[in-house]
């Protein structure tokens, strides 16, 4: 029914995440909107994003470079490491700006119930890094689940003896959450977690 | 802080309706995760849909070919004319299958407030192509609203002594929705447009 060239169009925005049959249609008769321009860049854009970029040599953040933007800043703090579970939230963190030292992303969370075990989510080279450079405090920033627990314990075990103080992000109610909606898991935690009244 | 060519993506995906700055972001996220097959068939599509997609010399809906796939179609009701806002329509009544005559797709409604006059949505084109075909029933399935409502009005006028029935969609409350949920021009719609039970 459609013309082939929004046919094609349509089928492209639904491989998107999230993006359903009436969404890709809407999408692709909004591009007919749009100056010829601005689908030159957009064409464009797609297309070098995955040829211009790859993951920074040292810690794995999306980059153009060599080294990505926080790995190439000398006025970070070396002596901590943010270890994340995909690079989206390196971004994400540092948008926030509540973060100054370094990041580590690795390849997801070790899940054997996925069959995604250690060796596959890129451990070595973060112990390889660590081995080298001066970190004081290793700080794991995964989402609060069995997977982002059981990838923290696993490397924790490895870098026993060295010396390291090795963190978690705290667990707990969000601020502004209303109680009624906290669940289960969250409470609990919050409740063994909880802090002195200073 | 995203490299270049991410962040040229992101711009370009909020140039869509409805895609903020976390949407687009997910989304140029996920391009990366696509093969590069997919990218080529994406980037290529975008550029060819504004190349080769126009409106129908005939009825304005879009089309690769001079006429759409409506008008090229020898099987379908030559008596019946379904005038649309948008050529969208044409496409979503076509899904339905519940109309088997032809199109026209205007240039949007008349809209005074808006200064969009009557000469600004193509109605001459309209007027001459009723001229020339011989339709018996002319159906207005514009939006109900004030401007679907003068658009209607106008063109009935024009057509005035032509001889040819000019009809527009049922309003009232849509199958299966809760009566609770009902607006009152709908309601009053329906209950003026109520039909005897045979």
């Amino acid at each position: 029914m459609y013309p082939e060239s929004i046919k094609n169009l349509i089928e492209s925005f639904k491989t998107l995440p999230g993006i359903g049959e009436k969404t890709a249609e809407r999408l692709a008769f909004s591009i007919l909107e749009l100056e010829e321009e601005q689908i030159k860049l957009f064409s464009e854009s797609l297309f070098s994003v995955k040829e211009k970029i790859h993951t920074c040599k040292k810690c794995n953040t999306l980059t153009e470079d060599e080294l990505c933007f926080i790995c190439s800043d000398n006025s970070r703090n070396n002596e901590l490491l943010c270890v994340v579970e995909d690079t989206k939230n390196v971004f994400l963190f540092e948008k926030m700006g509540v973060f100054s030292g370094k990041y580590h992303v690795l390849d997801g969370l070790i899940s054997p119930l996925d069959g995604i075990n250690p060796e596959d989510i890129g451990l070595n080279k973060l112990i390889d890094r660590i081995k080298e450079e001066k970190f004081k405090e290793i700080i794991f920033a995964f989402k609060p689940s069995i997977e982002g627990e059981t990838t923290a314990l696993y490397i924790k075990k490895i870098l026993d003896g060295m010396g390291i103080k090795v963190t978690r992000l705290a667990s707990g109610v969000p601020i502004g959450a209303d109680m009624e909606y906290v669940d289960s898991l969250t409470l609990e935690r919050a409740l063994n977690d909880r802090k002195e009244l200073e």
